[in-house]
């Protein structure tokens, strides 16, 4: 199941026949006004604003085949783009998939990509569907998601509306993706489920391991905890997906204050691609479900940890000798 | 000027670099209400519908670098675009961009395609500008744009409502790009211009090369022609770029016709990337500024010429051998 070889492939069977066994197994957004098969969809923006991103998934630098399943990366795919649009206190609608991929691609593997977006997008933004996209050939297997949000009346919280005195507060679980990733490392895989060759481990640790596999190829960020986050009245908020202290200098750089985080933030600091949601709060805004405190806003720039500053110089996916 | 090869190289300048130079040479959509530099944008959508559309450049299937500068690939990605948004009778409104490079590409490069993104849109969408988008690393250079269009209160024109007694009509100059497709592969070039070694030509046959390779590498869709079709009450209507028979089939298979063209395109029935416009029109509506007549809906199935069937299967970028 979910494998990355095996026949037909899309060279053999077409791309007509490769879109007739994908476009079955997506499930239609509720935004849905005019869905594939014309030269553009149409979607309900009700809102008259719309929140639209954008992230790609590319093989080698962005994904494995021995690591991550056709379904996993269709999954990551959605889940990450649903993310960046929550982060601005949208309710995700819409995704449109660009897919370029080699023709000795299975068909099937088309099927588990679709069905990982399907998946993905039920499990973390229900009534969010695919609605058309783009289907091309490249010797590298490339997945480029677009996703789209309808703000429900709100204002979009930026990065850039924290102020000193508000309280910093994180949803999702930080460095499980991390953990995720050494073990895949180190050779554990999700599906089938398994440890690296011989590695014996008690049924609590066999349990979190395969909690921080998901984590890293299945991610689920708390959507609907974000949409909250933007109706209780956030002042900034962001995806989380380069590690707490490089994401947190980007809202006290974008609002001209200082993030100063607390001990839950100690282990974790670098830890990338948890999708948490890290929001500010005004004093007076009880904390909505789902969020943890992790630090406060004080004055002055860049990002401290119990008063010490950090450097959060990041990572640069260019730059990695 | 407009290199593929030179330094720095974004390997060399990273990411951050990257988008400082990338960024200020986009020009602003008018629909912008939050730009790049948050999690998403934020773009109007005044209409409360939204027509979405994803199309791809992959380098190798989809351009060469012999031939295509990346000032032509930016350019023509947005132009792509831009038609499938105008073919449902929707006006552009804003574009997102993912683009996966190599590390050895150089900054100047990546400034080359923004700067044929943005003078795409002013050329062929006014007011339409790139709002935000993706970097990633890739062996091979990949862009995916993904566009924007507002129906201004029309409905959106779709290829299923021809009706039998129609007058199908053409806007753009058809077979001109699949010429200027024949000038690359025998060694002309559009920038610097130039014909095959040595080859002599009068003034005319230069003018006219020029013009057929600008038609393949900088395409210019009648946008405009395209939403007063819409506005004058088009049945139905596609972005023709995959040749006049089979994009005519297209109509013609939606709407449960048969489409019989006439002689204008008796020599370009396979020509393909025209990124023309063909629409049918009832017969009580006078054709718009740019239109010509170019065959008529009549009842049964498939696409004819001159009442002769044509068999229109057109091309499969998976299958070809």
């Amino acid at each position: 199941m979910h494998a990355w070889t095996g026949s037909p492939t899309i060279g053999e069977a077409g791309e007509l026949a490769a879109l007739a066994a994908i476009l079955p197994r997506l499930t239609a957004s509720a935004a849905r006004l005019v869905g594939p098969g014309d030269d553009a969809a149409v979607i309900a923006a009700p809102d008259g604003r719309l929140v639209v991103t954008s992230d790609s998934m590319v093989e080698g630098p962005d994904f494995l085949r021995a690591w991550s399943s056709p379904y996993d990366v269709g999954w990551k795919l959605a889940a990450v783009n649903l993310a960046d649009v929550a982060a601005m206190g949208a309710r995700p609608t819409a995704l449109v998939v660009a897919l370029a991929v080699p023709r000795d691609l299975p068909i099937a593997a088309l099927e588990s990509i679709a069905d990982g977006l399907r998946d993905a997008c039920a499990a973390i933004a229900p009534g969010c569907g695919v609605e058309g996209g783009d289907l091309a050939e490249s010797p590298v297997t490339t997945a480029v998601a677009t996703a789209f949000g309808d703000l429900e009346g709100r204002a979009a919280v930026l990065r850039s509306g924290a102020r000193v005195g508000d309280v910093v507060a994180v949803t999702g679980t930080l460095g499980w993706a991390a953990q995720g990733l050494r073990w895949l490392a180190r050779g554990a895989r999700l599906d089938p489920f398994g440890l690296p060759d011989g590695q014996q481990a008690s049924e609590s640790v066999l349990r979190r391991a395969r909690s921080q596999l998901t984590a890293q190829l299945r991610p689920s960020p708390k959507v609907g905890h974000a949409i909250a986050a933007a109706a209780a009245g956030a002042s900034a908020m962001l995806d989380v997906s380069d590690g707490v202290a490089l994401d947190a200098s980007r809202i006290a750089s974008a609002s001209g204050v200082r993030i100063d985080l607390g001990e839950a933030a100690a282990g974790v600091l670098d830890a990338a691609e948890d999708h948490a949601f890290l929001a500010t709060f005004p004093p007076d805004v009880p904390l909505p479900d789902g969020f943890s405190p992790i630090g406060a806003v004080v004055a002055g720039s860049g990002v401290s940890l119990l008063g010490e500053p950090l450097d959060a110089a990041g990572w640069d996916p260019f730059r990695r000798a």
